[in-house]
Formats: structure tokens, C-alpha cells, sequence
């Protein structure tokens, strides 16, 4: 086992994942930016470095910064949390020849999951369901004709493209041809890679992702579902797990769909596998995540599992000490992100020093935070300022649980979303479970805006 | 079911029940006195209403002003959490000629459990096994000849004694009729009451209590046991669930005893059966608590059972939805009394204003407190002030997360136990499970007073 681990992010993850390593009997060290010096990541490590000065690009981002921190301090192993660097390929393989652990899977499957096409193309080959599309396309001609055959509406997506950019809809066949050269031409400019290929587009889908912990000895296990349908531009709300729109039957077959293909792909450490489910219980392969994600929490409620744990154990080289038989889950878990923006403006990030706080508690609630009264949150970084999780037996009792515990919570000093949360888990779309990934423009945006 | 609960308590147990009744849809009622008007009980419940000056007798003991906010805001039942009036028998009487419900078993009950020698006979026809003794003894020669029968040491105990007052231990036959006489007229000036028992003195004893909850349909289920063995001056500082050193058999032993005696006294909601367990695997009955335990979230932990919901739904009526068979112990959970005393001088309870409180989190860590930061503690009321909670797979993972928890723990401004606690994890005896009731003068009070 390791016997310190740097990690190389901020905020309530790198709060985490230094928990983690403490009850394992592991040193951390923490890095941080000239914006964060007081924040409390740095004062729970071991050991902390500043790695530059406030924006990402100069520290979080700054590979030779973080890897120097990680040889000064004989670090042997790095976790990257998520975003920053955690899917970031020449990261991966820079500490690899360092001779530093990465935590999670190798460089060059982080770069094939990281490129959209060759990710498609992968997952095909390995027996998940896929959109109907096509592959990188450039003859209009020949892209007109399988637009055809795929159908109305589809996309027209930038392979280089990312958080809904670089996409277009085309919603009939006449309008084709002009929005396939002006996707080419858009990707061109913002990604200088015109790349682009064609995808059936789903209406009324859910965002259904699995979770699999991958070890070196060729065990897989799923950690079952995470439905993660409440979005609001392309960024989650909240997430739950189980879904409540799963048949036992569609569950067992992704399970074993994305289990045989993080085996057949050679995939190590934690990963998710996101799906979008149609209305007819059919499911396509969206993305692979390479790491861990901010919304496991609830994974680990319902399963009793220290994903981040076991992260940590498996780039150690240690085997997984459960099978997928002894994975049960129980009960249900639901997850609120409360991000630091005004929902009634738009849902601008602002930012401010935290007057007041007061955080529920009580059996099954966990609000993974990196606040403290008195903190001043610097405005450069992401505004989730916190993971507010709760688990109960059934989906009612959970809900239950959200609604009082966000009543609960008190953050005094910004705006914050708990109440849209609220709103979302009164509304009874949400509580039927009938509910999609358009549920925040159908559900709210009108009432927001008003 | 209730529309509306008053809670007669204060501190994180009045924050507790609150938390239950917000899920379950009841409104609260918090009563306070005039020191705890910026508590947060008080700012959590739906209403409240001040119920006298700060000394608890005036306010949280008065009977008479609990019964009028009760009356006078039309709630239905009242939740007396622990300590204070919980096991008043008059109180509970007179909630039920005021129509309203106590939370808990009826008043006889209460009353029959809370007189030592009643309880210790009540339990021994029950066919739980009590400590070798007699029942109140008055003529001398006849006591002499009886303690000479259950041999030395042994102790004398007053029928009205209680929090370690009222005992005698004598040592040898010849010492015996003096002790005898002095313990009589001990508990004549001291409880008006001179009657005395007597009862085998257990060296190297662990305290182990099972919980009960019982409903009115005559369904009885045991959630386990704790072992609260850590304890200074009979004030318990950690507990553990399961216990380290209770064999299979022996715990179904226990847990078949105490449903059989729950369901011959016709008991009825959460309680809990206390015993002395020796080194051979005998066990005797202690007392019974007829209330909400202090330690009763380590149970939850293991168990998933929310104990104080179920305590709210059996008064109400509703029958137990689980079986015996259904109740399945996970894993282990700890749970320390992080307490407002200075363990350098004597555990002196300390008050001041929390300057600075951070709280810990992560997985399956909860931490019930009714602090805040910027909280002033009033120097009126018990020096409980948070209780810190965590759960895991096993033991070992369990000592290792509460260490971590603990040192994460931060609360400025007092002095408090958690260096105390820090401590007996670390010990050799404790991680070992080789502990009794003694530990605390067996392992620390040297160490912590030099």
C-alpha cells in the first residue's frame, strides 16, 4: 500500500479523498493555489504545497507544478479527484514516468475514452448498444444519405466537441446539408478539428450511468445505477440510485453489458459508463467516465462501498476482496449538488464569505462540503461548494429525508440552489419518476424566469 | 399518526426527535428555558415556547408548564428523549389524563422499572438471570447469614440509590453487619428510604444492553446489543455495536431473554435491558432504561432501523412492519460522547462561546450536536455536547475511522473529551476487546493525572 498520496485537486473532493487516506494510515499531501491557501483541504493534509498562483490554467492544470510537488514531497501516488486533470492523458502518463501511480485506469484508455469517436467505435467493438450514427464523416453527399437512413431528428456532432458544444440539431432532411457544413465549420474554429459524425437524436431519455470498480487481477464488479436526468444545461442537479424507471430486467442487462465491456476493453480502477435510456427501455452508450464522479456518494450509501477506498487499493495493486454477488443494494440514496449560484438570476455563480452555517445531521445524511463559517470563497473555481446525500429504505422515505434536510440546511453569505432542489423533489413529475433529461426546461425554466 | 409532537428535552436528542418528525410530516413543538432561547432546538422546531429560568427544575423537570405547551398548542403527543422527566411515572400518568400520548411505555411500567429491587424481581419471573442476592433484607442475623451464602465481595444496595450512590462493598464476612447497618441509615438520610439489598459483587464485568422495540399487537423484536463498558464514574464515553466479546451464542442468549421478559411485562415501545456480562459468559440484569438511550444511533447504524421513528409510530398505534428475521446486524459502529469537560482537571465540565466548530464528514461519519459556531453553552445542563458516530465493515475499519473522525474534529472555544477518546482507541486492551467496566481506571486515570 502507498504510504502518501498527493492529490491533485481542490475542494470537497480533495476533502474526500484526504478522509480516505487517513483511515487507511496513508500521509496526503495537499496542493493548492495562492487563492486557497485557507481553504480546508490544505488544512487536513499532512503536508501542503502551493503549486500557483489563483487561476486553474497556473495551478490545478500546471502538470510540472503538481508532479515537482509530488517528487518533493516523495509522494507515491497521485489521485486526481474529478475534472482538473483527472481526465487528462498526458497527465496520466507523465506520472507514470515518474514512476508516481495515477490513480485510475492507464493514459491511453483515459485518451480513447476521452476521444468521442474512438470511444463509440470501442464500445461497439465491445458489445454496448450504441446510437444509431456514424462514424467520423466528411462527403456531404454520403452524410446526407445515412442522415436519411438514420432518421429525423439527429445531430450533427463535433468529435472534438464537450459540454454541449459543438453540437447541432437538424430537424429535417432539407435542413441537412446546411447544418452539416456550418457543424464542420463551427468545430473547425472552436476546436480546429472539423471532424464530425451523425447520431440519432433521443427525445424523452434519462441519463442512466453504471458504475464499475475494475481491479488488476481481471476482477469487475458493477456498483448498479445512478440516475442523473435532472440537469440543467448539461450540468447535474441531482442524482439518484437506484433509478426508479429501471426494469429489473434493462438493470441486469447493462450491468452485465457494461461489466463485459470494461473487461473487454482491459479498463482498471473505478469508472462509469453513461447510458441514455429511452422511454422503451432501450439504452445507448454515451460517455465513459474515467474516474471517479462527483455524484458516487450515493453509489456508496446504497452499497455499502468506499469507492474512493477502493480506487486507492487498486492502484496499489490490491484485488478486490468482493464479488459481484456480494454486491446488494439496499434501500435508495439521493444526492443534491449545492452549487453556489442564484437561481434566480439565471443561476449566476456568485460568491462571498460564509457568515453562517449550520449543516443537517442525523442518521443517513452526509453533506460532504469543503465550507466552514467564516470561509471566503474565491471566485475562480467551480461553485458546488456541496454534496448534501441522504439514504433511506425505500425512494418515498428518501425524498422525505432530501426535503428535510435541505430545510435544514443554513448558508448564510451567498446564493445557493437548495431551493430549486426542493422544488425539484415536490414536483410530481420528480416524484412519479417520470422524468427526463429535458425535466428542468419542462418542469421550471418558465417559473424560474417569471 | 400524529399531526403534532412537543419534545420535552433539549440539546442534540430535542434536535434528534425534531429531525424525525420533519420526515415523518408532524410539526414540533420545542419547549426551552429562559438560558436556551438561541438553541437550536429551538430554531429548528416549528414552534416553541419558553417554559421558565434556566435551572432545569424550573423549567425542563416543571411538569405543569410542559403540559400547558403541550395543551395549549394542541399537540398530540410529547417525546420526553432521555433524562429529565423520561422516566417520570408521574409525568407519563399525567400525559395520559391530559390525553396526550407519551412517547414511551405506559407510567406503571416506568414506575416498576425504576424501583431497583421491583425491577429485579419483575425481571427474575420474567426468567431473566439476575445477579446472585435478595430482595430487601431488614433483620441483620438473617442478612448475615445470606451474604455469607452468596459470598465476597459482595455489595449493599439501597432500593432508592441510583448514579452510584446508595452502594456499599464489603469485602469479608467479618466487615459485613457493620456496612450493613451504615448502608441503611446512609439511604435512610439520604432517599428517606433505609431499605437495603444484597447482591454479588462481579469483578471484570462488561455492561452489554440490548435494545427493544416493542408495539401494542404484542410484536417484540431485539435490534442487538451494545457494549457501553467505557465508562468514568458510571458515565458511559464510548460505545460499541456489536460487542467485541459476546459469542454467538451467548448474544442469542441475551437477545431471546430479553424479548421473552419484554413480552411477559407487557412492554411496549424502545427500550433497553442492561447487563452485567463476566468472563464466563454469564449474564445478569442490571436495569432496564424505559426511554430513547443515548447511545441508541449505533444500533441505527447497524441495524438501518430509524429507532426514534419507530418510537413515534408505535405510540401512535402502528404495528412493527419487520420481523425479527428481518433484523440483520452489519457491520460495527462506535459511538463517542464528545462531552464539554476538561479530562486534565478531573473531566470538569467547561463552558464558553464556540468560536470556531468544524464538523467531520465522509461516508458513513455522523456527528448529532447542538452546536454551532458562535454558540454560547449555558452553564446549566448536561456537558454532552455532541455525540460523533461512524460505521463500517468491521471492528478494526470502525477504531480506524472514528480515529480519523476525531482528529478531524474541531471545536474552539471549550475543552471537551475527544483527546480522551483518541486515547482509549489506541489502547492495547481496548483494540483487543479485553476490556471491562473498569478500564477507564485500569488504563487512564494514572496517565491522566500525572
Amino acid at each position: 500500500m502507498f504510504s502518501k498520496i498527493l492529490i491533485a485537486n481542490r475542494g470537497e473532493i480533495a476533502l474526500r479523498i484526504i478522509r480516505a487516506c487517513k483511515e487507511m494510515g496513508i500521509a496526503t499531501v495537499a496542493v493548492f493555489s495562492e487563492a486557497d491557501e485557507s481553504s480546508l483541504h490544505v488544512s487536513l493534509a499532512d503536508e501542503s504545497i502551493c503549486i500557483g498562483p489563483a487561476p486553474v490554467t497556473d495551478s490545478y492544470l500546471n502538470i510540472s507544478a503538481i508532479l515537482s510537488a509530488a517528487v518533493l514531497t516523495g509522494a507515491e501516488a497521485i489521485h486526481p479527484g474529478y475534472g482538473l486533470l483527472s481526465e487528462n492523458p498526458k497527465f496520466a502518463r507523465l506520472c507514470a514516468q515518474c514512476e508516481i501511480a495515477f490513480i485510475g485506469p492507464s493514459w491511453d484508455l483515459i485518451e480513447k475514452m476521452g476521444d468521442k469517436d474512438q470511444a463509440r467505435s470501442t464500445m461497439e467493438a465491445a458489445g454496448v448498444p450504441i446510437v444509431p450514427g456514424t462514424d467520423i464523416i466528411d462527403d456531404p453527399d454520403e452524410a446526407q444519405k445515412r442522415a436519411d437512413a438514420i432518421g429525423y431528428p439527429l445531430l450533427v456532432k463535433a468529435r472534438s466537441g464537450g459540454g454541449g458544444k459543438g453540437i447541432r440539431l437538424v430537424e429535417r432532411s432539407e435542413a441537412f446539408l446546411n447544418e452539416f457544413h456550418m457543424a464542420r465549420q463551427e468545430a473547425q474554429n472552436a476546436f480546429s478539428d472539423g471532424a464530425v459524425y451523425l447520431e440519432k437524436f433521443l427525445t424523452r431519455v434519462k441519463h442512466i450511468e453504471v458504475q464499475l470498480l475494475c481491479d488488476h487481477h481481471g476482477n469487475v464488479v458493477t456498483l448498479g445505477e445512478r440516475e442523473c436526468s435532472i440537469q440543467r444545461k448539461n450540468q447535474k442537479l441531482l442524482e439518484e440510485s437506484p433509478s426508479p424507471s429501471l426494469t429489473e430486467e434493462t438493470r441486469q442487462s447493462m450491468m452485465a453489458v457494461s461489466a463485459k465491456a470494461a473487461k473487454a476493453i482491459g479498463y482498471k480502477n473505478a469508472g462509469t459508463i453513461e447510458f441514455l435510456l429511452d422511454t422503451q427501455g432501450n439504452y445507448y452508450f454515451m460517455e465513459m467516465n474515467t474516474r471517479l464522479q462527483v455524484e458516487h456518494p450515493i453509489t456508496e450509501m446504497v452499497t455499502g462501498i468506499d469507492i474512493v477506498k477502493w480506487q486507492i487499493r487498486i492502484a496499489s495493486g490490491l484485488a478486490l476482496t468482493f464479488t459481484q454477488d456480494d454486491v446488494h443494494i439496499q434501500g435508495h440514496a439521493i444526492e443534491c449538488r449545492i452549487n453556489a449560484e442564484n437561481p434566480l438570476l439565471d443561476f449566476r455563480p456568485n460568491c462571498g464569505t460564509i457568515s453562517f452555517l449550520h449543516v443537517p445531521g442525523g442518521p443517513w445524511v452526509r453533506f460532504d462540503t469543503l465550507l466552514y463559517q467564516g470561509y471566503a470563497i474565491p471566485p475562480y473555481y467551480d461553485s458546488l461548494v456541496g454534496k448534501l446525500i441522504v439514504h433511506s429504505k425505500t425512494r418515498e422515505l428518501t425524498i422525505r429525508k432530501m426535503k428535510a434536510a435541505l430545510c435544514e440546511l443554513v448558508i448564510e453569505g451567498i446564493e445557493h440552489t437548495s431551493q430549486v432542489q426542493l422544488d425539484i423533489l415536490s414536483n410530481e413529475l420528480f416524484v412519479k419518476g417520470d422524468y427526463y433529461t429535458d425535466f428542468m426546461e419542462v418542469a421550471f425554466d418558465k417559473t424560474i424566469s417569471e
